[in-house]
């Protein structure tokens, strides 16, 4: 039970995802039918530059429904259940997430908060406390077997996994909930691990579809001010006068 | 303008379908990070037959959540504004419609309902009624831009336009959500025109990924009965008793 | 089947709206529980001003999740087909509204637009374009029931209703959900008819609610600048530089 | 810090539901407008029994749209973290929940599983160990303190906090919702904790609205049949042929 980190990986994404935008955009003001676009759509007659000029215009005037069409399913592991707890408040996406119920933690792996990680009086009590648990887990997991309960010996034998426990996860967004997880989860408000997260799956998005994730980040990017009261703003972009 | 008549296509779906659903499904049993089972997923060390009866058994089971995890984008043309007014009604989906702001309507194709095609003296009442349509709503644009309405013409002379009219449309429904769309829409209760459209999508989806959709349908499909009262039964399942 | 305006109603609304976004706000930061404070808050000893001077302030820092705890249901008349398919383009929403599947409409009402209402040559036009609908209607039912479509006549005959005809409806929509809409539909590029009901709901959502909606409106207004392109902006507000 | 139950309360619910709900469905099939009828509805013109009746004859026919309109705000204490997790699960749901970032949980109390409770080695395995936690908990608040984290030493201390943590949260749903809420979780597959907040919750919904509630329950309630596989079925009602 080593303390693991982040790795979040596009699984698996909408193909063409910068022809399928323009080709919905375009549907929205066009005459013809987009079908019959698609195919010189995919064959080059648009070039891909003259695609992304015309999907950047529409996104920068707020009109963003088109690239619901693209979605993103990201794979992660190395994350802790606090962060998931979190993860999964954003409502418009799919969860799959690895069960406590089913999943045995005998040996289960935690994150460790770089804050703690570095002083090291902090980092010793909690690998200690790491360590009571994993002890109690699996003292509870006998006991509630000899009791009869079975697999639901490890259902209750979890209350006492930490938040830090490793949990891994696949999940779904499209890109306009992206956009929305990436204004909350990467600004510096944002709970340390979380805003990790967010800037590594940020960064894989980018490189499939810069268009839409160029000028993505936290709500300050696009507002050009921070929304954050005196108390919390962190000074990088101005507060609103 | 002449009558039209409903085409939808699959335009894009995710890429790998089967495959992600039971890694998804997977994921939540499994202690292993899903990513490391990716790869050799789609080499084959898992046969299709195996993962289709792995996900084939879960779905019966009621538990669906994970096929959410792959979305399809179809294209219509040839529906009605009528039909499509009740399909913008399923609100787990993304749509980009042909405007009737943007685009000119001068020369509208229309949806002519079969039981008023059977019936000449109908067909020509209701032809006539499209012919009397378009000549207002020529008549409308241009006195409107006489008026220095300019492209705002159109949205005002369209309110003439009958539910009939043409519209094109890009939507895109994840596995979930589409199962639902099916068992509302393929139901003998539903309207003949969103039937329809539904009946070709199912055809579409069960080529595509037919452990989802090989007992997709109106929803007695699945109940075994038929939750419709008396009146509206269509009788081709008993009713609850 | 004269023309008609948009009259539309709050019909019923969450309870004590303010209180219970100030105690859902307080929860997230409060060790206690919030029911001992409930009814505390109900009896006065909480302020309404002070209540609302701390929700105002979370708002504006763009925490607006526990505003989505007050719903509203409205109740509008004397609004068209064409602004309805806009309407329920909202999804984080719940509608029902009078199907014209099932209501007979062969003296439909109708909404004539402004534009045209005063331009006599266009209105005459467009007053003769519904009666010849209403006439065709008419016919259309007739010879559909003599055909034995029974109930099943309107459906069909309902194909030639224009967008024009008057369309009722109850709809439901959170508090968050609702400054997402008048953010879109308060926006003089929106369509005239929808802002106009946009407009008449903020009214009375101000009275009910005033810290919620004070600020509320098209989204230039929070954010300060216009966010649409040089061919659209209405010049209210300068285009972000 | 003991051990603590659930305890769940309807803080508010949407006024007069059930004519709001007869309100809406009449809207869809009645050619006037539905605030003309809600004096009267609310002033007893029909019977509660009359509307009650209606209602339930659409529901049982699987129309359950309107049942939105109306939703109910739970508080919900004594409730776990782990609880929390599934709950949140929920998309069709706004949450206002506890922050474990913001809220110092240096006497936090813990849920404490019934199968542990009666196992006297188990539960003094179990209350040593949140002891334990407890204990580290506030070593390193303070020692994070002490390196300057103000605040933050709360956000990184948690990390050791266990699932079995109490949380406080308040939530709302609609009533098509929770009808979808308990059909999965008052199933004994359900885990024991969210299945015991459900039922307590089912039983706060029938007094305020039985007409909708009266039925409601696991899945098999509804379908007659069991629809979990033979390894999971408890036997209640039979397995689908």
């Amino acid at each position: 039970m080593p303390p693991v980190s982040c790795n979040v990986k596009i699984l698996n994404h909408t193909p063409e995802p910068l022809a399928l935008i323009y080709a919905a955009f375009r549907q929205c003001y066009h005459s013809g039918y987009i079908v019959d676009m698609w195919e010189r759509l995919l064959s080059g007659a648009v070039s891909k530059e003259e695609q992304a000029e015309f999907v950047r215009k529409v996104i920068e005037s707020g009109h963003t429904s088109p690239i619901e069409h693209v979605s993103f399913t990201f794979a992660a592991e190395g994350i802790s259940r606090a962060l998931s707890h979190q993860l999964v408040r954003h409502r418009i996406a799919s969860y799959s997430q690895q069960s406590q119920r089913y999943v045995n933690a005998s040996a289960f792996n935690y994150i460790l908060p770089p804050a703690i990680a570095k002083n090291p009086e902090a980092k010793a009590c909690f690998e200690k406390c790491m360590l009571d648990i994993t002890k109690a887990y699996g003292e509870l997991k006998e006991l509630l077997e000899k009791d009869g309960r079975g697999d639901k010996a490890k259902e209750d034998a979890r209350f006492v996994l930490p938040q830090a426990t490793e949990t891994r996860i696949v999940f779904t967004m499209n890109c306009r909930s992206l956009l929305n997880f990436f204004e909350h989860r990467c600004c510096l408000r944002a709970q340390w691990e979380i805003r990790h997260l967010a800037e590594l799956m940020l960064e894989e998005c980018k490189e499939v579809l810069p268009v839409v994730f160029q000028y993505a980040g936290a709500k300050c990017e696009s507002l050009g001010y921070c929304p954050e009261s005196e108390k919390f703003t962190c000074g990088r972009y101005p507060q609103k006068s």
